[in-house]
């Protein structure tokens, strides 16, 4: 890179550290108080962490001129009572048309995948990556309702069905709705948790900063906050019963689960009380680093698909516009 | 990864080369004639490209909890009779409050820094990378209109003066109008054009395959489309002297400028002529590698912001979440 941002770096360089470190001057007395109002500290105690599964998905889209070349995978990791270890798998390799919506439906795919690992390794506790909020956020498009009959048996197959439908728009749409149907066959289910590990929520402070730098600026030991209720609104689509079940009520709550580390967000189906919390941080506390579930890293480490991984799928498959100079900028490919 | 990916793509490796590869089922014969209707066959001609100037930009930015870091950089590389060199530079480094437009934001800054560049080097032919449709296309919320008294002097000013504005709303808000500031400027000086190498356009053969791909498949070549042109509606801000010039009309134009190499797409203000198109076919050949002008190329690598770049700013600033675990996995830091 050019020298000419060094310079800059340099002269601009208390402005940056200031505007980027310098909170007391926004940070109003009142967003201390609150923090103590609603920050509960608790010492996590000691349990067994058998029975917690981790669930996580990597993804990667390449587009080439003529198509798009998606992979999804996704990783189940099973503590048995004696060691923290990979359960199930599940992985796809496919082509879309090109165009916009491509790396949407990757994700969208991959998540299927998290899901199906969900609904077929049931287990006393599961951990996502995420949040229910994004989960259920994806807008329904009626007019495609009548792809339901086709997803009617989703959640016992191990194949993401929307991926047979026959135009890529009914894909697209077919992959929203199966991801509603996933979500409301778990929401019956035992108890997932999502955790997030970067959230700018900021229903909690309303302040310019999120909910998650307020509660680290403010607060240093193990603890978590009061849960918050939110309503799960399934709007007009009521009148389709599969989808119906997806309205109600969620919880979330922020959690440390060692002095000094992060602060996750948590989420879960229903109504959650403070000692339901307490227990589940008891079983997270067990296997975590650095305040961090060990499974969720596991899984996320293993689904993680690699610069090498992407250069060897590629030349698998055969690069459309490879012009055969080791030089020549990967951009311009 | 885990292996079930590589098992997944050998089982589906057939599937997936037929659907990235197979045309002749979906492109009809009337696209063959449509390319023979619309394709000018041109050997492009030696001319001295004494006086092309390219410019264009790098970014980067890394967001923390307290904020996001940004990285702007931008060259103009000119040939002066003799060699293609540097000839201007620009880099701004920031900190924008935390949130979602951070992203946005940052690649506005760079589009105002490339477009300060073509306005202090003035020269025969300017070439930009990028498309006129994209550049204009930023919607004006006409709330912040009152923000233009401040932005009045921003074609002479090396500074890019919205990242002075009071609130990040007013910064955003800012950054749009100052680019269509700029870009009025630009419309009325000499001969500017944007070059796309990867554009998913299907305005010429309405097909579900990008212009791009269809010439590429159709002709082999130099030669060049017949321009199409398009008129820019300014909307409902024409009562706003500085922003109603950004109307009128713009070209477009496919082109490639060595045999068997890859399509370019030109963007031109006004209504270009074939013979106009072919003076600047031959400007850029004689300067140009595997059909792809030298100068932007040579900008291009000089204001990429490495991941070294990366890593060395942000030490320099100084992390906010650093764990000091080196095994740590970057998403979670």
């Amino acid at each position: 890179m050019i020298k000419e941002v060094y310079n800059n770096l340099v002269d601009n360089y208390l402005k940056i550290k200031k505007d980027l470190f310098a909170f007391s001057q926004e940070i109003s007395k009142e967003t201390q108080d609150k923090v103590n109002d609603i920050w509960v500290p608790y010492v996590p105690k000691p349990e067994d962490p058998k029975g917690v599964l981790a669930i996580d998905g990597g993804m990667f889209s390449k587009e080439v001129r003529t198509g798009v070349v998606f992979v999804v995978n996704a990783e189940a990791v099973y503590h048995d009572g004696e060691k923290t270890e990979p359960k199930d798998k599940m992985a796809r390799v496919g082509v879309f048309k090109p165009g916009n919506d491509a790396r949407d439906m990757t994700g969208y795919a991959m998540e299927l995948m998290e899901l199906k690992l969900a609904l077929h390794n049931p287990s006393p506790l599961i951990l996502m990556d995420g949040s229910i909020k994004k989960k259920i956020g994806k807008k329904i498009d009626e007019r495609y309702l009548y792809l339901l009959d086709q997803l009617k048996e989703t959640d016992k197959s191990r194949e993401i069905l929307s991926l047979e439908m026959k135009t890529e728009t009914e894909i697209k749409n077919s992959l929203i709705l199966e991801n509603k149907l996933l979500i409301s066959a778990i929401k019956e289910r035992g108890r997932t948790v999502w955790i997030s590990k970067k959230s700018r929520s900021t229903d909690v402070f309303n302040s310019f900063y999120s909910d998650m730098t307020l509660l680290e600026l403010f607060t240093r030991g193990t603890g978590y906050t009061k849960p918050k209720i939110h309503f799960i609104d399934v709007g007009s689509i009521e009148e389709v019963p599969e989808l119906k079940k997806l309205g109600g009520e969620y919880s979330t709550f922020y959690v440390r689960l060692s002095n000094g580390s992060m602060i996750l967000r948590v989420d879960v189906f229903g109504r959650i009380t403070c000692d339901e919390i307490e227990h589940i941080m008891n079983k997270l506390h067990s296997d975590s680093i650095k305040g961090y579930p060990y499974p969720l890293i596991k899984a996320h480490s293993d689904v993680k698909v690699s610069k090498d991984d992407r250069a060897r799928i590629l030349s698998m498959i055969g690069r459309y516009n490879n012009l055969g100079v080791s030089w020549w900028p990967s951009q311009f490919r």
